[in-house]
């Protein structure tokens, strides 16, 4: 079996952490695996490089700010190969342009485009454990590029992609997908399986067990996927195209806390004003979240939507500098809110679910702003300082479908 | 005037110092200058990945070990180039891959074999400093090389000669070289010029500035090398085929204490166990340098040589594993001995140059071991406690020579 094993940053945060992940590698290596190992940089590296280059500017030159990042990597690569010869095994650490992995030529996020796999192929065929360094590929003009939040576990996926790996392990610090965060409902349990896009409205949703990056090129490519903990043997959640379990109603419980809703009112009542203001905002990189159009009775529009939370001071630049674009309307907005998502299958064939959601949020006395829904998924906007309570509230409301 | 600008570890030590560098190199640049700068790794970067890799291994995988070490000079070239963008200049970074800088396939110890100029010089062209890492290379397998010590030098010297530059400036903590160490001869002064010959002596004999394997790649493609402080606008010291300049008796005074001194005795009085010796040390690489053979009245021969002190432990290890190869002699070894040389084209048609030199020491009561000559060269093999001594007396005794 071919087997693409990823291990973030806080797995290999120190030597000793990389000689457990090392040992892993070799038991499946030893069992007869070809085994192909992806790593993060160590640790707060990319921080402490981030942070040196704060120094020198606030907006320091994006292609040498991945010519720096990138050596995060392959220090952990190195030192990760080096580990499992120094324990009897033949092993070799490969960078991006080594093996070399093709990407578009945006600096800082760029996207893969194609992966060689001859050379990686070679080393395998050799008997080798491959050490791939994640996040990074090089553009057209030969030069070092990075792809940006959830980078790693993308270059996983697309490496058990371009190898035809039976399957891609992406170890992280929780043992599974859970049907809410464990950390806030204690009796949140793990999900053994869950759907490409169970899993794509969860890491839409703020669940940061994986980004939707990669589980959209895992549903593209047909990659099986398994979530699971780099620090216990324990069977972790497969991540696939159907599930052979019955369908519960919902597959679980989210909250993302890193958003921030702007409303933009007094906008002209036309659809050419909605579609400049989405424009504006895509142009410029800015994801619209959840998003509310509603008519005033002065025959004027309100546009309410929500951005993540580090994207608000930019929004709101944005929203001063091209207000011609949005007719001079008002822009107000709020920090302090949050979003209650429930994600299944069965949501939008069950009716029955989006009362139990505001039901349990009624009795909770949590009162819920804009509301969106999606095939698989319903989400409220709620205050910030209720989300714990929300996500408890709805998850006990829905517990019983898990028994 | 197309200039390269080397600048080693300890000038880049920090982004205050990265800061100084720049402005010296934009300085070049604004006087209409194609500029290309080589770096080598911060500070103590390169001890910390060592110190690391060791805590793994204590012998390290070579490959892994210089696919790590490799990120040392990246990070110095991309804040460097980050560095330049931010003062308003256009710059660019580039590693080994990128350049290409071919080497031999020998790990920790590679040797340039060819650097392609096309991608260096369409950027000059396009009116940008191109900032290139010292030190490294890739082989013909596309791994990443190092190459040993003296490396970035090196690749200033190989840089300069490929790109055709008018002019390669090795910019250190000593503003040029000098008739002998400063911190240790207070009267020693800064010689204006020297020979590739007389500079090869003083490399050769551990005068730290310039590692010889730059200074003959420099002799070899007919380089203008300037050495020179990056603390200090100084002139600094310019080494050329031939200098302008009347012929002084001896051009310097260097002392190496970095050496240990190896006896083997009871051999066989025949050329063959020479040459076996000798083939032995070669194939380990292990360097001899100063060596004497006398015939003992036994009939037996005795070869005493020094090697680098770190290589001493290795030497006696390879005597002994085979020690049939010497006929079974006795093998014994001191640590605590120096080489004081005095340099100069002078050397080999003023025989009064080793009277003078022997004399000094004489009378500052310094006893001498081995002794060898060369054409431009004297050393003397003397103890390790009397070397600053010896060093002054025969400084002080050709001093005259400098007035």
């Amino acid at each position: 079996m071919l087997v693409v094993m990823k291990f973030g940053g806080s797995s290999v945060a120190d030597l000793d952490k990389i000689r457990n992940v090392a040992e892993r590698c070799i038991k499946k290596w030893k069992e007869g695996n070809q085994v192909v190992v992806v790593l993060s940089a160590m640790g707060k590296t990319t921080d402490r490089l981030l942070a040196q280059a704060g120094e020198i500017s606030s907006m320091p030159s994006r292609r040498e700010m991945d010519m720096l990042l990138a050596t995060g990597e392959q220090v952990s690569v190195s030192l990760m190969a080096m580990t499992m010869i120094q324990m009897g095994v033949t092993a070799i650490s490969l960078n991006a342009w080594q093996v070399p992995m093709h990407t578009t030529s945006a600096y800082q996020n760029a996207k893969l485009k194609r992966i060689d796999s001859e050379r990686i192929t070679k080393e395998l065929d050799s008997n080798k454990i491959v050490v791939v360094t994640g996040f990074q590929g090089i553009n057209k003009y030969d030069d070092v590029t990075t792809l940006g939040r959830g980078g790693s576990d993308t270059t996983a996926v697309a490496l058990a992609a371009a190898l035809n790996a039976d399957l891609c392990e992406i170890y992280t610090d929780v043992d599974g997908v859970y049907t809410a965060d464990p950390r806030i409902v204690p009796k949140a349990r793990k999900m053994p399986e869950v759907t490409y896009e169970e899993m794509l409205e969860f890491a839409s949703l703020g669940a940061k067990v994986l980004h939707s990056r990669c589980v959209e090129m895992a549903r593209r490519y047909d990659v099986n996927l398994v979530v699971r903990s780099s620090m216990s043997e324990e069977e972790g959640t497969v991540v696939k195209e159907t599930t052979k379990m019955e369908k519960m109603l919902i597959s679980g419980v989210a909250v993302d806390k890193n958003i921030a809703k702007i409303a933009v009112s007094g906008m002209k009542d036309n659809p050419e004003s909605t579609f400049k203001l989405l424009n504006l905002m895509a142009k410029n990189g800015v994801n619209i979240d959840v998003m509310i159009q509603s008519l005033e009775k002065d025959g004027t529009k309100t546009l309410t939507f929500t951005v993540a939370r580090p994207d608000m001071m930019m929004t709101l630049d944005l929203l001063k500098k091209y207000s011609d674009v949005i007719g001079n309307a008002n822009v107000s907005c709020e920090e302090d809110v949050a979003k209650v998502s429930v994600v299944g299958a069965g949501v939008s064939s069950n009716p029955g679910v989006a009362a139990k959601m505001f039901e349990a949020l009624s009795n909770a006395g949590i009162n819920t702003d804009m509301v969106t829904t999606s095939e698989i998924r319903i989400t409220a906007v709620i205050k910030e300082s209720e989300a714990e309570t929300a996500m408890r509230a709805v998850h006990d409301r829905f517990a019983s479908e898990w028994d």
